[in-house]
């Protein structure tokens, strides 16, 4: 069983003068009170710095919006989580017996905090620079193959943009239902565009979610 | 009429290496192409970065979702108008003339995204090292006088907390109506607590929000 001082020297190639905010940073709150939650604050934002400059840097040509969408892409749980699983991290988390037993070393927002927090805990440890070099060497390969600027937009703008490339009427969007109780609704959405007869719906807890659900179907069926 | 450079050496206390860069940071879109929305989208997340350590370090025993709630209040566009106010930030914006003769240099979103920029500015001249102190300089009254950690709760859990404290059962909320066009839907929302005979009722284009109202309306009722 590797020890998370191992662990730290093997994949963030970076050892710890204290190895105790490390093991902090591995604490789940199943396992104590003394866990990793105010750390994961901490490196959500320590992560947001770092990886805003590394954009701002590297795409000298893209806007702010663009710059933005990029780091959502790059910073939301999906991609913690996945970084998390490759660099193991799941091995090294310390979970109450209850979480341990249901799987909560695999368990995805699990992964994405703890990878958060242990960049807290080099950003306390060894300071900003510490944490941006850490951050660097894990992000490296994604900084070097960022999406296409188009693949950022959502949806709706991507059909919207579609249709008024060819002056079409923009698609109305209508919800048919909303459904379920208040602390857990289901909405369904169509989205109309006449001129073509394409109608698809979407299904989601929230109605915007739902209507790019619809939109991405519209789109779809418009490229195809 | 005080130039950016003697401006910067009083307000944020700091000198600039490279003057270009500040000139950029107070640059709006209306005057430019080559203006501060970069900056901004930069100085945005090294702020957030310096704060969340700041207060990590300051509130030994908040936890994270007192922390987050306490970095919003901090950062949030109000805050960042009402500090770029106190140091005359307006007076330094290159803006373009329509804005300018429309009061531009006073318009608070002009404000707080000019000294984001600004912040992205100093990271960009001297660091994190030089942002982290002319950041913690011009917020050092505020981190110094939190407001409560209980006004930071939004009504909803305020009050949830209430009832609990008087093992009353929780209030329930209801979506009375839902009305307006798909892209600016208006919600009606009713939080009724039957024990104590409330019934109140909150409006917004989210239901989450015409949630809060609703709720906000029968935390008065009960703190009456």
């Amino acid at each position: 069983m590797t020890s998370p001082e191992n662990w730290s020297q093997k994949y963030l190639h970076y050892e710890f003068s204290q190895l105790a905010l490390l093991e902090c940073a591995l604490t789940h709150r199943s396992h104590s009170a003394q866990n990793n939650e105010r750390l994961e604050f901490l490196g959500d934002a320590v992560l947001g710095a770092v990886i805003a400059a590394a954009l701002y840097e590297q795409e000298e040509t893209a806007d702010e919006g663009t710059l933005t969408r990029l780091r959502a892409s790059l910073v939301k749980g999906e991609s913690l989580a996945d970084i998390a699983t490759e660099i193991q991290l799941g091995d090294m988390l310390v979970l109450g017996g209850g979480e341990a037993r249901a799987g909560g070393h695999h368990k995805r927002s699990f992964l994405a905090g703890g990878l958060e927090a242990v960049f807290g805990a080099v950003f306390l440890d060894g300071g900003y620079t510490a944490a941006h070099t850490v951050i660097l060497h894990i992000f490296a390969a994604r900084l070097g193959d960022l999406p296409d600027f188009d693949q950022l937009k959502d949806p709706k703008t991507l059909l919207q943009e579609a249709l008024q490339a060819q002056s079409i009427a923009l698609p109305v969007y209508t919800v048919l239902s909303e459904s379920g109780p208040s602390h857990d609704p289901q909405f369904e959405v169509m989205c109309k565009i006449d001129r073509l007869n394409i109608e698809t719906t979407g299904r989601s807890s929230s109605r915007r979610r739902a209507e790019q659900a619809a939109a991405a179907d519209a789109f779809a069926l418009l490229s195809q």
